[in-house]
Parts: C-alpha cells; sequence; structure tokens
C-alpha cells in the first residue's frame, strides 16, 4: 500500500455497489454459496473495503435497521397534538414511506427475493418486524396510549406496512408505497367491523 | 430391567409433571443453567421418562405448536358460509380460545414468564407467532379471501389475539380468553376509522 496505506480510500457509492453486486449473486448462486470475496470481486472492491461497510455478508440485506425504524417513530413524534392512538399509527407508516421511494424499489426486489429464498434471512426478517411492533408500541405508548391500544394500534400499523410493502414490490407495481398504504388502510376500514357493530 | 425391559411402562400425567417442573426451574436457575436431569429428578422420574416426551428442555415449552395452530384453522373451517374476511379471522381465534381454559392459565403465565427473561426463547415465540399469521392467511385465502384482505384480516386478528392473550394471563385477570378476546375486537373497532371516513 506504500506511503497512503494508512489512509482509508473513500469509494464512491461503494456501499450501493456492494449491495447490488451481493443480491445478484445471492440471487444466482444462493446465499449460502457465496462469499465476501465474490461480493467484492463483482462490485469491482476488495474486501478490505466490504469490511468497511458491513460486518459480514448477512448485513448487506440488514443494515440501516436502526434508520428504518427511526423513520417509523418519527413520524409519531412529529405528528400534532391529539391524534387517536390509530391516527398515530397511520403517521407512523406514512413517515416510513418516505424510507421507500421509487429509485429504491429494484433493490427492494432483489432484497426480498433474496430473503424470499432463505428460511434463516425470513427468520431474521420476521424478528426485524417484530423489534418494529415493539418499539412503535412503547412509542405510542410514550404518547400516553393506554393499554391494550398502544400494541393493538401499532402491530396493526405494522401489519398495513408490511401488506402494503409486499404490494409496492409486485412485479409492474408502480404507485408510491404511500399510496398503496393509504389503500390498504382503507382495507382494513372496510373489514374490521363499526364499532356500533362491534 | 430384568424381564420387563422391553416394555414402555406409562407414568399417568408425566408430560404435564415434566412440564411444571421444567419451567419452575427455568424461572428460579435461568433456562440455560437448568439440565434434563434437573427437570426429570424435580418431576420425580427419570430422563428417559423425559426423552418419551420432549427432544429437548426448549420443546418442553413449545411443544403442541401444531395443535394450537389447528384450533386457530378450525375455527375457519368450521365457519358458516358466507362470512366476511375479518369475521373469519375473528372465528378462528374464538376457536382459539378453547385450547386455552382456565385451568391452562397458570401454566401459561409461568410459560410466558421463562420466555420473557430469555431472548432466544422470545426470538422462538415470535418465529412460532409468524408461522400462526402465515397459517392463517393461507387458510383465508383458501376459503376464497382475495389479497391483500387475506392476510390483512389474518394478521390483524393473530394481532388481537395475541394482545387478549397478554391480558389474559396478567395477575388477577379471571375473565375467559374468549370474552377477552371480544373486549380487544371491541377496542379495535373503536380505533380503527369507519370506512365511509377511511
Amino acid at each position: 500500500m506504500g506511503s497512503l496505506g494508512h489512509m482509508v480510500r473513500w469509494e464512491p457509492g461503494a456501499r450501493a455497489r456492494l449491495q447490488l453486486a451481493a443480491t445478484s449473486l445471492f440471487l444466482t448462486r444462493g446465499f449460502e454459496a457465496t462469499t465476501v470475496q465474490d461480493i467484492a470481486r463483482e462490485a469491482g472492491l476488495t474486501e478490505r473495503t466490504f469490511f468497511r461497510h458491513f460486518t459480514d455478508k448477512r448485513e448487506v440485506l440488514f443494515v440501516g435497521q436502526q434508520e428504518y425504524e427511526a423513520h417509523f417513530l418519527r413520524g409519531v413524534r412529529e405528528a400534532p397534538e391529539g391524534l387517536s392512538s390509530f391516527a398515530l399509527a397511520s403517521a407512523a407508516i406514512a413517515a416510513a414511506a418516505d424510507f421507500f421511494p421509487a429509485e429504491r424499489r429494484p433493490w427492494s426486489r432483489q432484497r426480498q427475493a433474496v430473503i424470499d429464498a432463505n428460511p434463516a434471512l425470513q427468520e431474521r426478517e420476521l424478528l426485524k418486524r417484530a423489534a418494529l411492533g415493539a418499539a412503535l408500541t412503547e412509542e405510542l405508548r410514550a404518547h400516553g396510549v393506554p393499554a391494550p391500544d398502544a400494541p393493538l394500534a401499532a402491530e396493526t400499523g405494522v401489519t398495513v406496512f408490511h401488506v402494503a410493502f409486499r404490494l409496492w414490490i409486485a412485479e409492474e407495481e408502480d404507485r408510491s408505497l404511500l399510496e398503496i398504504e393509504q389503500e390498504v388502510l382503507g382495507r382494513l376500514s372496510a373489514i374490521v367491523p363499526g364499532a356500533d357493530r362491534a
């Protein structure tokens, strides 16, 4: 490395390049059969660069969990005063839609295809979803929502988000995630009996 | 063992005794620190008897998963014709309440306390919950419920069930699980905006 060996070279877009190379290899060779060396080579980068961005190959798919959760929680924190429990949960998933702009959709599709093909990754994804439900429940409680409305609104909101997300990454779908969330919220309102009939 | 060595001795109530002994030890010593030998000794039975009922100590807490899921699915299968997606999901959780009669509540409380104290067991429990949501979604689809209503109704039903279950095992709670489910369904109806306002 010579006299520049102590410097950390900045690779523009290295993280995104590594992520795209990784999912492409995971889809063609399988997650288990792909090595970090394969990923770095495919991206035209070194393994050292890989490990500056990710601790291991699984993290390529799950990095950014905190940022992801933070979007939901920010939606609750920035909501106007006096919203109902369910309106707070809806604000959370509307804010989360900002985390998934149209240009992220191809990556999200590839990532989901990798996860759907691997039971261990599916487990990791389910735990991520459960962690989100728990964090959102806590945030609603912190906003004064009483039990059992807090877990009920939070978990139902997370369900709406995941149903909408699956539709958003479907082939040929081109509406925004926010638009699809609104549609799914409408379906929820349509199927849950009204308070007068409960 | 002499001439009776080939016979499998039937221990009346052995499974329940082993389960109670195990959770009691898990709560006092911790799950990790408890061995199968400890459990068998505490129950006054042999390790051989233990392994006739369970493959390992974790299974003491998770045995019966298929029977548990089957209760939910039976609720859908035995529902009258023409019910809405959400009424089918409600029928599923009402049928599941049969699996948790009052005499099971002390065990359910102890089991939950063990799980709440151990992250690895919590993960296992979350995966069980996710498997239930997926199975119920499939069952609704098989009943002609279209997407996205099938996952929406199934997952929301599972949320109602788990919120109700937590209330059912709370200290001093003595209402039936079915009664609490009805209350939580009422809360859901109260917090989700009606179709006219969606």
